[in-house]
């Protein structure tokens, strides 16, 4: 194969230049971006395989229902084609049940429901560990103005009904998630696009099946889902049959 | 049991006064509505119990991610409680993929994509076998008034995405559906519900897993779930275990 350009080369990811203009290519590593619960994850053996096949499932689905994304194909086992967008530097995050770092700001029980879903934005900026701000910040340092947050906001809103359904049909609950956004442009027409990637590593999952068989204590003892990606992709149906055995974490072996 | 009043009797359900003020029970029986399709359409053992049990878990659902449903709690196997609402006189419909009575009138392959969904209308009388009309004659009729439709639309839209998610889980593509929509008021301020059934009786559903084992014939060869009710309430996991072996079509017995 030919020496493809690196464009940018994260803790999880790398992009490539893509076959075609205004595409790239978007290779999954099985390493994790550290976070502040977990500043030092360890590789998990064939996760970069299985988040390959899960965006491409949640991607694929929004795009069918007319919710735009980069996602384009996939082109093997660690590899999928997207579109190439001008990134706005901010997580946009949508939580429905508090946990993370809403628990811990405004001392909110873990577990506990949201009267709605609350979207927040953080500022993307590993150094500074993506820090929390609001529309103020946004429009006053031109990361973004109003007319793309209300469509963010829209987007976001619009991806949380979808992906909450899609969890509850295999049992599991999206207690929050987070989502990257692009802009591209359709000549003169400029629309916002889902980026990145919607994977266990941007959502929060809870077992609902194991908080069930747990009934009786107190609804805010959240069950993370064990073993998150072989079984996501197990229970929706993509789990490529060759990576069965290989995607238990390294760290249990 | 107290002899409760009866409010209402359809084909397939049965509304009964409820145990509060603006509530009624929701009974719901193992016969169909007659449609185009199926002017007879035979009962189905069982099809009530498991319709009243996919419409819990699909409404409920919804009202966890704030798209308000009349539906409070199952009260017990046919039976479920919900909220009284003012029905507005229209079946609203939403398609992903043409089917029906759309690729009838407009001539459009059954199972081919629509360029994005479309929602339409159509005026609830039996007598007249529920006509397809537009927002001119909705208006005009006054069945309901601009802001009304407005809402009506993002209202369809969410529960679209939703649903789509929903079955996209569980291997099932949702061709199209349709909704019955009701007003209640919270002091001055009314706000439009979802209400009526979400179930099998009003979801066309087709089933991706037989239609991927077909892969290389033309995508319009839409395989319908087959067995509906028992195979979509046990991919959700929402199968009383009780009602297993009761739920095959009377007609095959």
């Amino acid at each position: 194969m030919a020496r493809r350009k690196k464009v940018y080369e994260g803790k999880a990811k790398i992009l490539y230049e893509g076959p075609e203009p205004g595409t790239l290519i978007q290779y999954f590593k099985d390493d994790s971006a550290p976070t502040a619960a977990e500043p030092k994850p360890a590789a998990v053996d064939g996760k970069g395989v299985l988040n390959n096949r899960l965006s491409e499932f949640f991607m694929s689905g929004l795009n069918a229902i007319g919710v735009p994304t980069h996602f384009i194909r996939r082109v093997n086992m660690r590899e999928q084609m997207v579109r190439m967008a001008e990134i706005i530097p901010l997580e946009v995050v949508v939580r429905n049940f508090a946990a993370g770092e809403l628990s811990a700001r405004l001392g909110i029980p873990e577990g506990m429901a949201l009267p709605r879903p609350i979207v927040e934005y953080y500022y993307k900026d590993d150094r500074l560990n993506s820090p929390m701000v609001a529309e103020e910040h946004i429009v006053a340092f031109g990361w973004a103005n109003q007319q793309d947050l209300d469509d963010m906001v829209a987007l976001a809103l619009r991806v949380n009904d979808f992906m909450s359904g899609v969890m509850l049909g295999v049992g599991v609950r999206l207690a929050d998630f987070r989502l990257e956004m692009g802009r591209i442009w359709e000549g003169d027409f400029m629309r916002l696009i889902v980026a990145d990637e919607i994977t266990p590593d941007s959502c929060r999952l809870w077992d609902l099946r194991a908080m069930t068989e747990r009934e009786g204590q107190p609804a805010a003892d959240a069950v993370p889902l064990a073993d998150v990606y072989t079984e996501l992709a197990r229970r929706l149906g993509v789990l490529p049959s060759n990576v069965t055995h290989t995607t238990k974490p390294t760290l249990i072996n």
